[in-house]
C-alpha cells in the first residue's frame, strides 16, 4: 500500500481538484497551499511571491536565470526556494498518508518506496473551458494562460530534476481525464495504491 | 463505454499478456499476430518478413530509408507494409470489441471515438528480468535486446505517425507495470473503459 501521492498536472486538467477530492475520500492530508505558506515562513519571503515562483522559475532561459540574483554561494532566490519546499516536502512524506501537488514532489521522493506518481493530463478543448470557468477568461486569454502555465511548469521541472515533464517513464501511473472523467481518475488511482 | 482498447507497450513490460489476458477477461477478440498472418496474405510476403518488419522499420535512420527500395509510385516495401497493417487494423476496429496490441493502432484509429489507447511501460530490471526468462538470454543480451527493441518501436511510430512514442498525451492511460503489477494494470483498463 502506497502511503504517499504525487500528482503533477497539466494547467486546467483538474490534476488538483482530483487530488484534492482523493484526498478526502482517503482521509489523507492534502498538501498544496499549505506548502506554500511553509515555504514563506521557513525563506522570509512572500506568500504571494512564493506562489508565484515554486513551480514557474525559472521563467524565461535557463542561461540568463544561471547569472541573475544569486546569493554569496552562488544560490538564487529561486534556488533557494526549491531547497525550502524540498525540505518541506520530505518533512510532510515523513508523515505518510498524503496527497501532493506539483513542485516537484515525484523528483523530491524518488528514493521513497512508498509513494505513487501520477500525471493528469487532458485534451485542449476540455483544459480551456475548465480555465474560462475558473479564472473568468476569453478562449483565447485561457489558451494563451494554458500554454504558458504548462511550459513554465516544463522548464521549472527540468531545471530540477534533469527529467523531462510529462513522459510516462517519470510516473507510474498518467492520465487523461479529458477521456476519463475525474470521478474516473480518482477511481482508478484509489485502486492504484492498494 | 469503449469497444476497442489498443496497447502500445515497452519490451519487456508485458504489455502484450496484459492485452491477452485482458480481452479473455472482457470476451474481446485479440489481435497480434492475426494481423501478421493477414499482412502476408494481403501483401504476398512472408510472416516471418512482417513480423520482422511491420512494427521495427525503418531500421537504421529515415533518411536512408527513404530512398531505398521504393517501388515505381515511390513507397517501399515497409511503406506497403504499414498500408496493409492500417487497412487491416481499421477492418478489425469495424467488427468492435477487441485489443489491438501495437502496430501504431492508436493512431491509425485516432478519429474512432470508441477507442482507448494504452502505454504499458516498467522499470529496467522488472523488464530485463522477464526478458532473461521468456527468450532464454543473459542479462546482457536481454538489455541489449531491450533497448534495441524499443528504439526501432520508437523510431517506427514517429515515422509513421509524427507523434512521439510513450509521451503521455498521445494515451488516456499509460501504466507502470513494474510498480503497479499485470493484475492491476489489466483491473485498471478495465475499468476505464465503462
Amino acid at each position: 500500500m502506497k502511503k504517499i501521492i504525487t500528482i503533477s498536472r497539466e494547467f486546467g486538467s483538474g490534476g488538483r481538484f482530483i487530488g484534492e477530492e482523493l484526498a478526502k475520500k482517503l482521509g489523507f492530508a492534502f498538501y498544496d497551499k499549505d506548502i506554500i505558506a511553509q515555504v514563506a515562513k521557513e525563506t522570509g519571503l512572500s506568500e504571494k511571491y512564493i506562489e508565484k515562483r515554486g513551480e514557474y522559475a525559472p521563467t524565461k532561459n535557463i542561461l540568463s536565470y544561471s547569472f541573475i540574483g544569486r546569493d554569496a554561494q552562488g544560490s538564487s532566490v529561486d534556488d533557494m526556494i526549491y531547497r525550502a519546499q524540498r525540505n518541506i516536502i520530505r518533512d510532510i512524506a515523513e508523515k505518510g498518508n498524503c496527497v501532493i501537488v506539483g513542485r516537484c514532489a515525484d523528483y523530491i521522493l524518488r528514493n521513497r518506496d512508498d509513494v505513487l506518481n501520477v500525471f493528469i493530463h487532458g485534451n485542449e478543448p476540455e483544459k480551456c473551458k475548465r480555465i474560462m470557468e475558473l479564472y473568468e477568461k476569453t478562449e483565447k486569454e485561457a489558451l494563451t494562460l494554458m500554454k504558458d502555465t504548462d511550459k513554465k511548469r516544463s522548464i521549472n521541472y527540468a531545471y530540477h530534476t534533469e527529467q523531462k515533464w510529462g513522459v510516462s517513464r517519470n510516473y507510474a501511473l498518467c492520465l487523461n481525464s479529458s477521456i476519463l472523467g475525474y470521478e474516473m481518475c480518482i477511481k482508478i488511482i484509489k485502486e492504484a495504491i492498494k
